[in-house]
């Protein structure tokens, strides 16, 4: 097949992880042009694995964390997006819980870090708007699917899971409709362990359950979070 | 920049019409190994031209429609899903008016023509993966917002409307709580034509109004139509 093509191909990562703020999770470049400045984990897809495996790759590689959810964004294709030669990215969404791990910069990475969401240097590339693009979908996305829990730690007190659906949605909620929704759902768990707290009462840690979810699913169950 | 690759990349195009029934615009190959097959109108992205200028361009090259509603929906990447090379391609929707449009088909394609989106051929590549891609976000879509109007002629009686709902969501629905929800957010105006029918009265026209539709996303209105 010849076709006259000189296009390459990559894959970029969208992070996100959450402990009292939404984080981003950012690399710094190594190497070329953009040396020193910050950027999503990613880079260029071998010949013989998925996207999917050449994201999984590049995060290891760049960060050393493993997302248990990764979904596909969007692709980006603008001529000039790279000025090294014309480069296509296919992006992805990560959900993970930086507790989880310890970073750890190789290859094309001298450094990875978190960023909160409203603090992220100045990015190469057209990186940002990757982000951006991440940011909605992340938005949209936790009021239908129940992908909040990916960020948080496995057993945690309710509240967290409140903050995290203000801090996600930049709004504030009526708290005792959101718990009495949640709650309603059936998928999360209620564990016999408590948080210890420096003021007040303790507060009784929940688990979400995902087989159950996964069954309602079957059943023809929406998941769905609702703010007015 | 020295990057060893040997991946070309494409763009393919879900494009779905609707008259009475949804249906979808495939070409017959002209040329290569999947010769005569049918598949998605679709090919290689130019060096010059951005992805959405490279399905355009396809489209019109192989079907001579162009489409108003184009949406990036998803990047396929399958490491054989070609067998010629591999193939990374960015898949897009359209939605576009049957009745608007004489198909004709040039370069790569022998011939362009609807199909009943519930009898199609047996497709070239993994395009029949593509098609279940694009339903889902077509049928996901509609329910939130107003994109089934790209479908329908600028003029139509009520039914057309709530048929193609019916139509593309594969349900019945409570017909006067549709239409009671549809007429409730003022997008919808009626005109004071009306389309001769064989029995019963003449249907009142309707059209959309698509400048009042983004005066009132503007002001935060959200499209919504709910099945239950």
């Amino acid at each position: 097949m010849k076709v006259s093509q000189n296009i390459k191909v990559a894959v970029d990562a969208v992070v996100f992880g959450y402990s009292n703020k939404l984080k981003i999770l950012l690399i710094q470049q190594k190497f070329g042009v953009n040396v020193n400045k910050w950027a999503l984990p990613g880079g260029f897809i071998k010949d013989t694995e998925t996207l999917k495996q050449a994201v999984i790759r590049e995060l290891k590689e760049e960060t050393g964390v493993k997302a248990n959810y990764l979904e596909q964004l969007y692709t980006f294709g603008a001529i000039n997006r790279d000025d090294r030669a014309r480069v296509i990215t296919i992006s992805y969404i990560a959900l993970i819980n930086p507790k989880n791990y310890f970073l750890k910069a190789t290859t094309d990475a001298k450094d990875a870090k978190w960023f909160n969401i409203n603090n992220i240097p100045k990015l190469a590339f057209d990186h940002k708007e990757i982000i951006d693009k991440g940011l909605e979908r992340l938005k949209a996305k936790i009021n239908y699917q129940p992908i909040g829990f990916e960020l948080l730690s496995s057993k945690f007190p309710f509240s967290d899971l409140e903050n995290l659906y203000q801090i996600i949605l930049e709004k504030k909620m009526d708290r005792r409709n959101f718990r009495k929704k949640m709650l309603s759902f059936g998928i999360l768990q209620e564990t016999s362990e408590f948080q210890k707290t420096s003021i007040g009462r303790p507060a009784k840690l929940f688990k979400f359950n995902e087989t159950k979810y996964k069954e309602l699913e079957r059943k023809g169950f929406h998941f769905e979070i609702k703010f007015t």
